[in-house]
């Protein structure tokens, strides 16, 4: 299991407002989820997926498509992967580890 | 105000595990907000900060600093700023405006 | 054709050198170049890849594995795709468009 | 002396085509480059930069307003930072590094 966090841009949308194009991401991921293929978060600067990574990468292609599909011609797309294979990890892990630390120092 | 979202990857740790560093850079944060000059959130993969984007440079440089700090020769810091003025916004409208697209449709 | 870059940072590596990783990656990219499938670019910071986007996540996976196949338990990979349909660009337009706007100035 | 990838991305542009800002931002590298303070590179996806650290978020925050400048109200920009501190490295010595690596095997 890998955790991702993924930030698609459309580039040329006529106005800053990008919300319009991120509803149509979001039911990319519900789908997924729904398949139980995938966990996923939404934050105020990406989405963070949890899932095998084969399937993250479909499921990024396909969130990165949804501009297109709206008659967009540009899209940045910028992902960050961690992939620790050591140890079953899930996305609330990752956190309380990290405050686990903060406390018991 | 910007928002930023920020990974902080120490290089040679000799473990995979990094949380312990996660923890030192977590207290940069809380000093800054105690402050009252940004607000943050941790998530699975990064930190999420808002606030004037000088200070946000400030604050990254800081978190940047914790690895070497600790004794290690290299970090990996990645960045991502989404920089919005024609109106203010925080880091929960962000998300909210997103979830009101979605119902909305 | 999108293009795309790519930082492979292997987690837990024990030295602050990661070059003997980066060597490996470079296979990956020299098999799939002489297959016809890609082109790229090494630069200071990252791999620069051209091709189509479906190739271009099999390239980024296979680099991703190549820390783990090593023996390496943690890997971080960030990415970014630009990807513009309207017209086709090569890697090298990119540069040269930027050098004409700028003489043109 | 640490070393920077940065992508300024103008959100809200109308046009998909984004070079004439690259432009201006080429003239902040520019101004910096000759009183000596940064060495930098264009490359296909990005901006790669070599400096001290401080100064490079100088640097960075100036290419980050260049489109607010022109008039946009929305700019997304990514940095990837690597900062080695136990020996000193040029830009050109990360790619002349993994060359060799590559021969040696």
């Amino acid at each position: 299991m890998a955790i991702v966090d993924v930030t698609v841009i459309p580039v040329g949308t006529d106005s800053p407002s990008v919300s319009s194009y991120v509803a149509d991401v979001y039911r990319v991921l519900q789908k997924y989820e729904e398949e139980g293929k995938i966990r996923y978060q939404l934050t105020p600067m990406n989405t963070i997926i949890e899932g095998e990574l084969p399937v993250l990468f479909e499921v990024i292609q396909a969130m990165h498509e949804v501009p297109f599909e709206q008659g967009l011609a540009r899209v940045c797309t910028s992902i960050r992967i961690d992939d620790r294979r050591d140890k079953q990890r899930k996305m609330e892990d990752k956190v309380e580890r990290v405050m686990e630390q903060i406390k018991g120092q």
